[in-house]
């Protein structure tokens, strides 16, 4: 394979005040497909291009929040095998037996030093897109079903100590830094876009005291017009934008950032270039992280660094 | 790395029947780079957003078709092991020296049972994207000057033995099959797209009697909306179109299919979806060609199968 | 009034050869809305966007075709006013009483010497579009139910004596000359396209020998990519495509031209571009009528020229 | 004539500060097409679709604003029509003869009581645009140089007395109210939009204590996407964007509202619906005045009622 180790972002579970209307929004307004509801009362979704049974779990919480993110890795092997990278490199590592969430196998979770749980697992049942296997039509109605992401794409996690999460993830699970935010002096990084594949990202981090924390979930559509078509949707149900429509300096891509009932973050995003393993890093000064942020408006709105989950 | 090996399509080398026809078609009309010529005439050309030297080479000849097919490896290391790996399953592979193609290191040559040269490479010199590496903006004045696609993206190759040739992609070369045309009696394959990333192809072969033959090389926009612009240009500069606009059925990609003015065929794309290695392969029965080609018509036309240079 | 007499086309009763086929068609695979059934067996459809109660009646018979194409016209005073010139420039008018189509007024019929029955009505029942009055929101699930167009745009008929038509309605009726194409001498127009407005056309003729025939319909939506997804829809229940997606280089509109099931042409279309009564015609010559339907193709489909119903 | 009267929007006269600066800012950055200069050192501008000889006119001044907002109307009959009609509903007309504005004909000249100057001409030479009168290809180079809007499209003015300017157009010019925001008690409107064709809007007004103000003049793009490459251009260009990209809620038209180098607002504008004669009223209530301005974020940007040239 050329495509091995950690393939793609694969789950994420994130925490809702009420886990209804939590159901509504992200089944009704986002428009993913729910799969599944758990014993611990967790309710799985998936966006309706994926295959796999579920990329996006909610639970009831007292507080918003993400709990961890997942990535999908090649197979057992790859598992096991960065299992002990991970350890070999000084993480501590936890194994969570598979069936703990809905069709999905045996989970490796580590703690980075952002504060965040990252998991890795190999397996998570095929379920299908719902189109057939054998001469599929391009789309079907539950592309059209609320906005309707075909993926879940990726994430932007704020926490402490980027600088060592970012060496996490180079040295050891084999992303590489597609774009970064220098910090004012110019010495660090205040932010980092980092890719296991060819997509502009994969992961995102910004240096942040609070450990933990959810900047937003991304995902992705398939057009500038299916942008504009979200961000009717989300007039529609009263749904706060943040940001957008608008293109991001950073990656190229198109957006509107906006907030779940509970306070989380997401994003429905497209667009963004192909970069490769072999790329230079693109490297924005922090005085122009307002264009980096909002192109058009070469706005650097301040919810974006200060409003959190 | 999570993305190693076999990366991308890096470059190609198409025979024209009139240079100077050609270096205007390439770079005016489809609106490539032209970034040198070498010694024995040869003119190579990039897509404005690729950072490397070249991807499309054209050279004057007699008749009309592809010398050779090439894919960037991660790095030396790599291209060493799947030259070894490649004569080991028992291909004779040949070692063109760095230079020989400009800005272009070693190349490691091999003939596929269809007939095609194809070629790896670890080291092409980056000479950007025309954008800034600090601060960049995201497009510049060539994003816009003639069809100007972002990249270089794949090719369909036409020739015999494609059983063959599928299995040193798949089990030497690290790629996936994505999607697949069965033969008439299920039996086998007549055309089959294999991906080394998550793009829905990276190469892709028909069986055809006649070997090392190209149906096309295709470049890649960014939306529906450049396929409209780029049938425009066409029609504006006379360029003869074979199919299209139209989207795929198989990959879901949108297209256009000309020829240039030498009676290569070339493709302007955009769209389809990501599969990933761990994508079951999509099947296309033999009588459902017609939608897998122009979905929209549910149309076989005949010069798909039967026209090739 | 600035814009007064004849505003626009109205609506257009159309034969089908199977009623239950073609309201499925209509209203499931078009996706207009269904808005009534008469006594006669008719059946009333309107497009989403549209506020009258109907643009498009089907009624079954032997033979596929148009019983009648309408305008609309500003009030009641616009109408006798309308009735009475064309009475004095020689043609024979007939009224036909309020309500014999469902919630329309009294409607003038004529026939013009291509053999087709025109219309002009100033009353038809506004039943809006199914957004509120106060503080609309600027779609509803009907805009996504079906192909779905927004307006029934314009329809382009087929018979003898165009010449003695344009005059009609440029002399009577306040029609303006967009485009045409000459015939192979020059001397005359094969097709003329006419607006009443600022579309680029309202209707359209071309010189047939046989009258009274129906080429297509059109039906206006609000992308190209609404384009690309009425073709997909299309093909996902079978509808036969005439030619498309394209762009014509005659009013520079997009379109893709299909069948409904019973061979009555039809169109789905957006773009072109605005013109004005003070604009001088744009001419096509007979050479050029390829790029003049098909812009990208700059091919004359044979279809075009021979198949109306 | 079914469009006759007042047509459209013909031309604007706006001040700018520095003429050079505002010369570089209308042809390079906005993309339109200079047309002349006259002895007054007056600047004459088109966008590039547009056939007659000029739309906008900017003049070096010591404050920005616009000195007065043109019509082209039918014909000489209908101007001598109009100018009678003005003085019989007892506003006071001037004559400003032929050839004071370049290659334009006389002029009708009145004030409304926001305190603008309106005017009326029948006559503008017809220059083309670009494209040839017979066969023509639907778009050329001057399409992608700069934002390129296609026309000017309408504009919305500030001042007191917005009722006696509604009754003059409605009742003189032979226009029709599209849309209305209603004053917080619900008695009377702050805001109108106005037509005189199928436009969504032809001129706007917002009642506003200073008289003779300008909000912005608005020039058409043909897509959303083209929506986003103006915000692009402008970013690049460093223009300060006031709002957007985004969509309205009043028309459901797709903007950028941004400034020139003077102050002067001006907005990039894409879709709306087509509004006629026979359509009621859409009326919006003042505390939805946010999502009527910003349909995505329903947000009423202050800017929006406070800034004026």
């Amino acid at each position: 394979m050329a495509l091995v180790g950690v393939m793609r972002p694969g789950h994420a579970q994130i925490r809702v005040l009420d886990l209804e209307e939590g159901i509504h929004f992200y089944r009704d307004v986002l428009g993913l497909v729910e799969t599944g509801r758990d014993t611990q009362g967790r309710v799985y979704f998936k966006c309706w291009d994926e295959r796999d049974h579920n990329s996006l779990i909610i639970r009831q919480a007292d507080r918003a929040g993400i709990d961890f993110f997942a990535f999908k890795v090649l197979d057992k092997a790859t598992l096991d095998k960065l299992d002990a990278d991970l350890r070999a490199y000084g993480l501590k590592t936890e194994r969570i037996p598979a069936g703990d969430l809905l069709e999905t196998g045996e989970r490796v979770r580590f703690e980075i030093p952002s504060g965040h749980l990252i998991e890795l697992y190999a397996d998570k049942t095929c379920v299908g897109n719902g189109l057939d296997m054998v001469n599929p039509r391009p789309w079907n109605a539950n592309s059209e079903r609320g906005i309707a992401p075909i993926r879940f794409d990726h994430g932007l996690l704020y926490g402490p100590n980027i600088a060592a999460v970012q060496k996490i993830f180079t040295e050891v699970l084999g992303f590489f830094l597609v774009e970064r935010v220098l910090t004012p002096d110019g010495k660090g990084n205040v932010a980092i876009w980092l890719s296991c594949s060819h997509k502009v990202h994969d992961i995102a981090f910004v240096e942040h005291a609070e450990p933990g924390k959810l900047h937003h979930c991304s995902f992705l559509l398939e057009s500038w017009e299916e942008v504009l078509r979200a961000g009717d949707i989300m007039s529609m149900n009263k749904v706060p934008i943040d940001i957008g429509p608008t293109r991001h300096g950073i990656t190229r891509g198109c957006t509107i950032y906006a907030w779940d009932p509970s306070g989380n973050r997401f994003e429905t995003y497209m667009g963004g270039y192909q970069p490769y393993p072999d790329y230079q890093t693109l490297t924005w000064t922090f005085d122009e992280l307002g264009p980096g942020l909002d192109y058009p408006q070469r706005k650097l709105h301040e919810t974006f660094l200060t409003v959190v989950s």
